[in-house]
């Protein structure tokens, strides 16, 4: 099962994030320092060197080791959430390949989370699932018989879970088709959110489309909706393709073929701009109008380019003048290497 | 003497026309066809097949053989004026390398136009002048020994001369300075106007310097004026060229790179576009920030994408969707082939 084969057009990841609180241990919240040093602990000692969790070896990343680059560009690549670090003894336990990241000390004590690449949820539900069996033979989980597992906020109580998946969705975006989307999730309970920015100024026209809330239905449930709706999503996307190239297929061709003269030629290109105009290249990859470049490319350029994992890449210049020079000149070394 | 020494960043081309008409003949806008068929032919003894004339062969093309998409290259390509046609056996009379056109019955019976690419306004100014004295020769023009060669049009009274600079200044246009150098102009007696668009519309950053009037000067006296204020023009560009590269070198930059990235990759292209982006690309050569390409490549390509030279090139295709396509298609060929 290579992930590879699960590179979609249109699913970009897939995610399932699992919410879990140790027994008697107050909350992130309210946990002293100590207590929440003991959280980690019982969470090393579960996932530690030596041990193999449903056959993976991981990995702790103390949030204090990190200076703040490192720190955002884990965010950036989704693989800790923006709020890990504002509790005492954060961190991350880290598989290999880093699709999963167990993030403890969050807004809960565990936070079991899987991207796998591609439309692949049920595979990265089944995966967080071993996951958190193999943790549940070590450690004991705050749950209860009516309420499910208990969370810190409300919106988590009963599965803890929380699955969605990244969509690219251009030609909804640019057929002003973005608001009829979010309703449908809506009426499902389902957000429609931006990836990268919030809202209207949603970068790369990447959405996560997820769940709201987590109890009353199974785990199981939960998935076989976002499912069913990402498929509609995926359907509605391509219609609205079909109907630009059928529309406006010279306009499509020449914004797509511009994008990628200005991503091969800029000096300077901001995260904003190198956003919008990768996702014309990955639609117009899945068009056929844009050859030569393929998704997994792409999909990492788009990650690699935000300002944290940039800085990141270069010594000393962090100003944003040099950090646009430098993403221009990393997109065009890309996108020109083959 | 080979034309490319001449080849300048700012200074384009250099233009003589001289106006005049023949005697016992009632000038264009009055003669009747008959009479207009005697001054072509007068005019085609003295230039026919056979002669010579001031070491030149010349060829007759009738504008009543052209059609429309043909006339309008000659046009564009400053070969005839858009006039030249209005009356009856139009037509121009050109040497091998079309840098000579004698225009018969234009508004005058004889407008003797020499253009010579650069700045070379002495030399335009000796070969036109070899020409004229050539023709007179063989021909009697109107002449009043108070005014001068005498004309349609009382502006060209006197030297019956319209000496001009077709100038390249897209930093006097970034900047904000045309009008400086309009006024400058004016207070010479000097018109600016677009080459291509008119006004504030003006494609390319092209203009031309040309004098308003002919007469109460001399001949060189006018050469001299419109010599001095083109060097004016040129400082002043350079210049402005040179703030640019202080204070704003990033973006422009940034905007040659982009404006080749462009030119090389759009699926269309319409002329005014092409145009600004093309003269980005050749402030760029000049500024050392854009190489590879010469001027005499980028002023060709700029003659040969406007609509009717562009339409001459491909067959049947003439709706402007097909053009703006074949358009960017060319300019690709062109800067990508060595």
């Amino acid at each position: 099962m290579s992930s590879r084969s699960y590179i979609n057009d249109i699913v970009v990841s897939s995610r399932i994030r699992l919410a879990r609180n140790l027994v008697d241990i107050p909350f992130p919240m309210k946990s002293t320092a100590e207590q929440a040093e003991q959280a980690l602990d019982a969470l090393e000692n579960a996932t530690g060197a030596g041990t193999e969790l449903a056959f993976e070896e991981f990995e702790v990343i103390k949030v204090d080791d990190l200076n703040d680059s490192a720190r955002m560009s884990m965010v950036e690549r989704h693989i800790i959430s923006p709020e890990l670090g504002h509790n005492k003894s954060a961190a991350t336990i880290l598989n290999k390949d880093k699709t999963v990241s167990i993030m403890v000390n969050e807004e809960d004590h565990v936070r079991i989370q899987c991207i796998l690449p591609g439309f692949s949820l049920y595979d990265s539900y089944a995966k967080a699932n071993a996951i958190d069996d193999a943790l549940q033979d070590k450690i004991s989980y705050c749950f209860d018989e009516k309420l499910g597992f208990l969370t810190s906020c409300p919106s988590n109580l009963g599965t803890g879970m929380r699955a969605g998946v990244m969509v690219h969705i251009p030609a909804l975006v640019l057929n002003s088709r973005l608001s009829n989307i979010a309703n449908m999730a809506n009426k499902f309970g389902l957000a429609l959110r931006g990836i990268y920015g919030e809202g209207s100024d949603a970068l790369g026209d990447l959405f996560q489309v997820s769940n709201q809330y987590s109890l009353g239905l199974t785990e199981i449930e939960i998935v076989n909706h976002i499912h069913s709706i990402t498929k509609e999503i995926i359907k509605y996307e391509r219609d609205e393709r079909n109907k630009l190239l059928i529309n406006q297929e010279d306009l499509i061709r020449d914004k797509i073929q511009r994008a990628y003269g200005i991503l091969t030629n800029a000096y300077m290109l901001t995260t904003k701009e190198a956003m919008s105009l990768l996702s014309l290249l990955r639609m117009g990859a899945d068009l056929e109008i844009f050859n030569g470049v393929d998704y997994s490319i792409l999909d990492s350029i788009i990650v690699n380019i935000q300002p944290a994992t940039l800085s990141l890449t270069f010594n000393g210049k962090v100003d944003e003048r040099s950090r646009d020079i430098f993403r221009a000149e990393y997109i065009q070394k890309q996108l020109t290497q083959n």
